[in-house]
């Protein structure tokens, strides 16, 4: 793996000189880890004229670290507790030699940045901006890999949850129940907090699981995702609880899941994300529900849960083959609930069989 | 509620203004919801000039508001998603005829803060520092009964684990049961991730629980906290497994105690918090543990669970009565294990009784 993360940092190195910096400090941990292999508490990472180096607090106390770290690459600890790793790795920064050193401005606060001037005063600090950011969006198989367990996880903790016996339970509950089966079948953890909304609170995005129980004629809508190895997915689903749904249930869930296969029909290599965000918005436009959309219907998942591209009408931007994105059209009804129908894909060209359904659970109205 | 808030806004506006600010725009989530009530996903509070306002994004996805609000307190929204709250009560405070804010520059950005200086070039910044963490510092009774029942919900969760069979299962499942008995219990949820660690994994701060399971003859270190209407408490215990625990397990665990109690003794208002973390690492200094020790043998708890003040060797300042703290020294023997105690008590003049205990799950090693 070691290599992997080398020529990770190499492509960084390229960049950063081609915008005329010979050293970079990567503060961000979900960026440290991709370069790094891992990011324990605090660390940062230092692209150094001579040498790259991970730079870490000196506090014992600091978290163990999640990830396995690259061992090609040298480690330097503080010697005390206290120090700020962006801070001594400025100074080494200084100390290579370095004229401009380019920094996570989007990530680091205005104090840290002072700090970090004060420290090397004749060292000119530019902007990195999300170079690592964008990096990350086009992800190599093992990285695929990752995701794609964690969606198998994700897949097998609902599918357990469905044989269970529903009715009288709480979200709170069923959200904790989700998130143990996540990690009983091998996820680091939950990818976000899970989402269990019941009756009126179905189909709302984010919705924080509440003690309202699961009652007869409900809609019941889950919303979960696994992290493996550091990689993030997420599925959700809209059932129906009971034998007989209603006609507007029917209706409502057959509309979103139509909103959502067009959103992954559109998923394709060179597609303009706002081109998919208008397949996947549009049917539910044109029926009238403009104002009970979310502000975006997909988005980039990997190292975290909310990742570039991001699916929505004013995003600039193409996908790229072996991007892994969400699919998530919803309308929420305030005061009667709503649909919200969730996959994670990745972006494959036609020949390659188009878009990779990681997700596979059934998206059929199933009455519970 | 409202005049809580609202006196808590008049003694930052007292600091700012006696700080030459009369605007401040607080950015921090923790501090926008103690002094507005609730912090709504990405909203800032501004201190006007004229008024004070709760500036919030426009997006429509963003995550339920925790907290309730302050009715009291003006709302303003964004008319679209993709704005920066902070930018917009920058503009606002300009509005308003404001030459200088104060803002926080140890949470903000540089790329915010540089938005915020471009939004409004004639304004000054000026950095408000940690003035609302220092006003946190120091609760009221509402704050403390938050506290306290949090932490009676924590001591019932600890409790029920303990009548359980204990062998055989994981690091990973003990740590999701008490969690979801914190919530079944009434907790907003866990205070942070629960820990728990058993063999040589016991003792640790901030063990990340692993699929280790427990086993006979081991110490099981569990450390958890509630979260009530906001406010975090924190406990820890170590028991040892089995009916006799070894010679070197009492010993270890007697030291342990008898430092964690001196430490609770030294709590009193006045007294210096370098001297209260001496009281309680001065046990195991002598007891040739000076390098398995952390960093910190306590700190403040509230709307978050690492707050000022610290405990710690070159801690600066003193305690005052109605502060909550832990006392959690510990000893991790790498390859063998520890033990940590944890409790959450609040400093009292001993006219009151002295130092306040919120965690009462009783400290005697218990052989389970």
């Amino acid at each position: 793996m070691s290599e992997v993360y080398a020529a990770r940092r190499t492509r960084l190195r390229e960049r950063c000189n081609a915008g005329g910096s010979a050293a970079a400090l990567v503060s961000r941990p979900a960026n440290v880890r991709y370069l790094a292999g891992a990011a324990p508490h605090g660390a940062v990472l230092l692209l150094g004229r001579t040498e790259d180096l991970l730079v870490c607090s000196g506090s014992p106390d600091d978290r163990p670290t999640q990830g396995r770290p690259d061992e090609s690459l040298p480690v330097r600890a503080l010697s005390g507790p206290g120090g700020d790793p962006a801070v001594a790795a400025t100074d080494l920064a200084a100390d290579q030699g370095a004229e401009s050193l380019a920094t996570e401005d989007h990530h680091l606060t205005v104090v840290r940045h002072r700090a970090m001037r004060s420290v090397a005063p004749a060292l000119r600090l530019t902007d990195l901006g999300q170079a690592v950011e964008q990096l990350r969006v086009v992800k190599d198989e093992e990285e695929i890999s990752c995701l794609r367990i964690g969606a198998e996880i994700a897949d097998q903790a609902l599918g357990e949850l469905l044989e269970s016996i529903l009715v009288g339970r709480t979200e709170r509950h069923l959200a904790l129940e989700l998130e143990r089966r996540l990690v009983d079948h091998g996820a680091d953890g939950p990818a976000f907090p899970t989402s269990v909304g019941t009756g009126p609170n179905s189909g709302r995005r984010g919705h924080r699981p509440t003690d309202r129980r699961v009652e007869e004629g409900d809609f019941l809508s889950v919303c979960l995702g696994a992290t493996y190895r550091g990689y993030r997915c997420e599925i959700g689903r809209t059932f129906v609880i009971g034998t007989s749904p209603a006609d507007w249930q029917i209706e409502l869930y057959d509309l979103v899941f139509s909103a959502q296969r067009a959103g992954r029909e559109a998923l394709a290599p060179g597609a303009a994300c706002r081109d998919v965000d208008r397949a996947a918005r549009q049917p539910l436009d044109s029926a009238g529900y403009a104002e009970h959309l979310p502000a975006l219907t997909g988005h980039g998942v990997g190292l975290e849960i909310d990742e570039d591209p991001q699916l929505a009408p004013a995003a600039m931007g193409k996908l790229d083959a072996c991007v892994p994105v969400t699919v998530e059209p919803g309308v929420h009804l305030p005061g009667r609930g709503g649909v919200r129908i969730d996959d994670t894909l990745v972006v494959r060209p036609e020949a390659d069989g188009g878009p990779e359904l990681l997700t596979i659970t059934t998206k059929e109205l199933l009455a519970l």
